[in-house]
């Protein structure tokens, strides 16, 4: 990282006006660094330092600032500098901005918009959220396949400033369908005298514009792709996706699946201030509250036998306490085989019975261990006999619904990780309590004996 | 993905021995899949493969398949074809490779190459597991400064078939030290007469090779880098990681912290045997089930008023169920943002303040909900206003240690997620017992009234 760039400098710089001062304290700065100094600016000064350095200047580093500043700045900015900047904003940054924008806003900028530049933004809004298109550039770089390899360079030198990358250009026909691909790399390497045609690679994997994302993340990852491009229905190219939007769906397809385990809602950032995280934790925790109270039932319909052996209180939050961390960790190595896996996990049988397996000796080894200890603690063998019994059980039925409650949910095509969790800490802190309470009542006199 | 490749038709070449209907089966099929087909395969028939196809065509296919499968298919190479695999392979795979591999198999490998890759080797594996000199490459592509711009082309013509990546090609002086780098692009853009001195950026980037691969990854998703270079503590060029390799890192971290989460041993994967899966949950297991009877303990400590007040055994599950739920919440979203977010968190104590405010907030909600329901349940004033003010408690002491725990175990300098979640049940539990029955014993005499 550049420590070198001094904040002073660019403050001083804005403060007067100094448009000279402000492009030398920038010089060599890379633009995410830039947006990381400027985005501590109140929304004004950022919009003033737009004003000064010039919209060409301060479109990079404005693509790396967070939405709230983006959407906060381009609402006090004037209209022709506001028209500007947006028109030069890359076309994926700027569906997904425009997405984001509050309606009214969102269409007072549109009318600022020349009319193909309002239909480009038009289409890439239609694309569902998790969609390739949503997350594909429009910037790509193409040839036709009857250049020749120094026409199809320079065609390339054309198209460089403008495009997301040059390093892979694909290949069209007249129609736009896509026909082939070549690397700049495979270009620098060809015979001067060959062309475009002999050179492309043919067989190319693209994926299609209505795929979902996190399919195409698992594609690049596999094939180590730069780019990769995406086609509709009728094989014509709209767009390419590359390695740095992917590298970001990965990112936020993993924190998905850690907050919807943990029964978070994705919109929660550590920062959001505290009535945002209520409202959004709060619905959670009531269907949990829900749940548990049917555990509590279950204790409550056993209260007799409580009160004769009231040992059993202990013993079965023990019981019902690992039998949720059992089924924790099923679930957990379940979901995040599903996220990782390429295509869809091929023996589902074969998995729930083995989760089954794992739960099953865990459950009598540790059945064994609380029945020792609790023998030495109440010295109460039939106690004992029936808090390992009710472990093996629990454990088992945790391995079970731990490995079969992601992948049901998957089959009726929800999220294997929603609501996941609190479905499973139902089945076994009910199913534990049921279990032991149950026993002991079948043997409550021998307990008392 | 190529459809139209034929399983059987590689079947049938490998039977017969027929190179050449082999090398057509594979032709145009991207090494992933052909690995993904060949992995398939017994070892001795993978074997047979790289016999019959040639190690030069075998290799990048070989690279693709998991290590487990690498490992069975060296140990029966003969050694000829073996060393040569070997030495064919890019430097960073091989290392890894290596490491895995078991000792005396490793010796053995090392004795059949030449000196200069063993010694390669053995400076790679001197790295530890989690730093950028682990995970980097020494194909990359350099220049010297003083070359002309076709002069530097022609330069990478020639390194191309063996480095990682020419897309971006690093400058170094006489004593490798890093002073410039070159994309492909700005050659490609450059006037022929320019030279690389005069067009190479100054400001690189890289990390050392020491800096923890975590830290390379925030780094290159910053900045949307193709590679960035690894130097050493004089800023020497010793490799490059590209971003393949981070993409990769990035799915590792996560699983890692979903995992540990999860009270889950990072080897595990879906498909281990359960022996292993046993043998991998079992400690945690055990570890909870030690902490859970303390929990049991404060439970039993009240022995006597839960006769008396045998209601409270369902409520008292109910209150440390919720805990769980609300401190689960909380250690999620510092651990993600931790994990995230570029460089430490900055203001801790913000951060358990808000985390200790929601889960005050949400505390009382859940309580006066819980009363009314519990009113509604058992008619009891005093049972209701108690499990209301234990819930509220409990729920602010699951956001106080939620977001505390992981910030202590960072100070620490060990994993925020490791063990985490199981000191957080410990508290969240034994929290809810000790408040619901403590306060039940006070009260004693107006819940009986």
């Amino acid at each position: 990282m550049n420590t070198r760039v001094c904040v002073a400098d660019i403050k001083d710089g804005l403060e007067s006006h100094d448009q000279e001062r402000l492009q030398r304290a920038l010089e060599g700065v890379h633009p995410a660094d830039a947006a990381r100094i400027i985005g501590t600016f109140p929304p004004d000064q950022i919009a003033a330092f737009v004003g000064i350095v010039g919209v060409h200047a301060a479109r990079e580093a404005f693509q790396f600032l967070p939405f709230e500043t983006q959407e906060k700045v381009l609402e006090i900015l004037s209209p022709d500098i506001l028209g500007h900047l947006v028109t030069l904003l890359s076309p994926d940054d700027r569906a997904d901005l425009f997405e984001k924008l509050d309606p009214d806003f969102r269409e007072r900028l549109l009318s600022l918009l020349i009319r193909r530049e309002r239909q480009e933004i038009m289409q890439l809004l239609t694309y569902p959220d998790d969609s390739a298109g949503a997350y594909m550039t429009t910037d790509y770089a193409s040839l036709s396949k009857d250049l020749s390899i120094p026409d199809a360079l320079d065609q390339l030198r054309i198209q460089a400033p403008t495009r997301e990358t040059i390093y892979y250009a694909y290949v069209v026909d007249g129609a736009r369908h896509l026909i082939g691909f070549v690397s700049l790399q495979d270009l620098i390497l060809a015979p001067r005298h060959s062309r475009v045609e002999k050179i492309m690679h043919r067989e190319v994997i693209s994926v299609n514009v209505k795929d979902d994302i996190e399919e195409v993340a698992k594609l690049m990852s596999h094939y180590d792709f730069l780019a990769v491009p995406v086609v509709d229905e009728e094989r014509r190219l709209v767009g390419i996706i590359t390695h740095d939007d992917i590298l970001d769906v990965v990112q936020e397809e993993a924190t998905e699946d850690m907050y919807r385990l943990a029964s978070l809602d994705t919109n929660e950032r550590i920062d959001s201030p505290i009535p945002k995280s209520v409202r959004l934790r709060l619905p959670w925790l009531l269907l949990n509250l829900g749940t548990s109270l049917i555990a509590a039932s279950a204790v409550s319909f056993f209260s007799q036998t409580i009160e004769q052996v009231v040992a059993l209180a202990s013993m079965m939050t023990v019981v019902a306490t690992l039998g949720g961390n059992s089924g924790n960790q099923a679930l957990t190595i379940v979901v995040r085989s599903m996220a990782l896996e390429e295509g869809s996990l091929r023996n589902k049988t074969a998995i729930v019975l083995k989760s089954l397996g794992v739960g099953l000796v865990n459950g009598l080894i540790c059945g064994l261990a609380v029945a020792l200890l609790s023998y030495a603690w109440f010295g109460n063998g039939w106690l004992s006999a029936l808090v390992c019994l009710a472990m093996t059980l629990n454990l088992a039925s945790s391995g079970l619904f731990g490995a079969l409650v992601p992948i049901t949910l998957r089959k009726l095509k929800l999220d294997p990780a929603l609501g996941s969790s609190v479905l499973l800490t139902t089945i076994t802190d009910t199913g534990g309590f049921l279990i032991l309470l149950g026993l002991a009542t079948l043997f409550v006199r021998q307990l008392m004996a």
